[in-house]
């Protein structure tokens, strides 16, 4: 299933910057980066568990926002790209457009 | 239906700057900003397109990102939040949590 990820992690501290790259690190983990902190996770329902479990450890609730979005399993045909940074999809080899 | 609209654009200029506060505003003409850079909107398919033709015009397509996820009738049913940043939903006028 598709999975998309959105984030917002205060940088005004330099332990809000290190979460912000843990938190890229993790999902890349798990699938592609499709805007600055926006990613999209190819995973099975244990993968999410795991995916998630993780995150929740590294954000900060009080300072941090983390969204997921279930798209199911024709998640990619629930997506349009319009300009820069279209990405490769790892699953096609085609370009996303 | 829900939309959801994600984008990331070059604010290393002026122009860049000016863009982003544009699709920001027309974001919020149809939806709520959920985080810095994410925005759902419930619209109708005729107001989806008056909306992203509206994007469209204002976006850079060689320095900027756009996209759109279709989330369908059930839409809020398909999202998880965490953290900082818990908005208010005004078609429910509860916190989405």
């Amino acid at each position: 299933m598709l999975m998309l990820i959105t984030y917002d992690v205060s940088v005004t501290t330099s332990d809000g910057r290190r979460r912000l790259r843990n938190i890229a690190k993790v999902c890349l983990d798990y699938g592609t980066r499709v805007q600055n902190s926006v990613f999209e996770c190819e995973v099975t329902p244990a993968q999410f568990v795991e995916l998630k479990n993780e995150l929740l450890c590294i954000y900060d609730s009080d300072e941090d926002s983390l969204r997921f979005y279930y798209l199911g399993k024709k998640g990619r045909e629930k997506v349009e790209h319009f300009g820069a940074k279209a990405v490769i999809d790892p699953h096609n080899s085609t370009l996303i457009l």
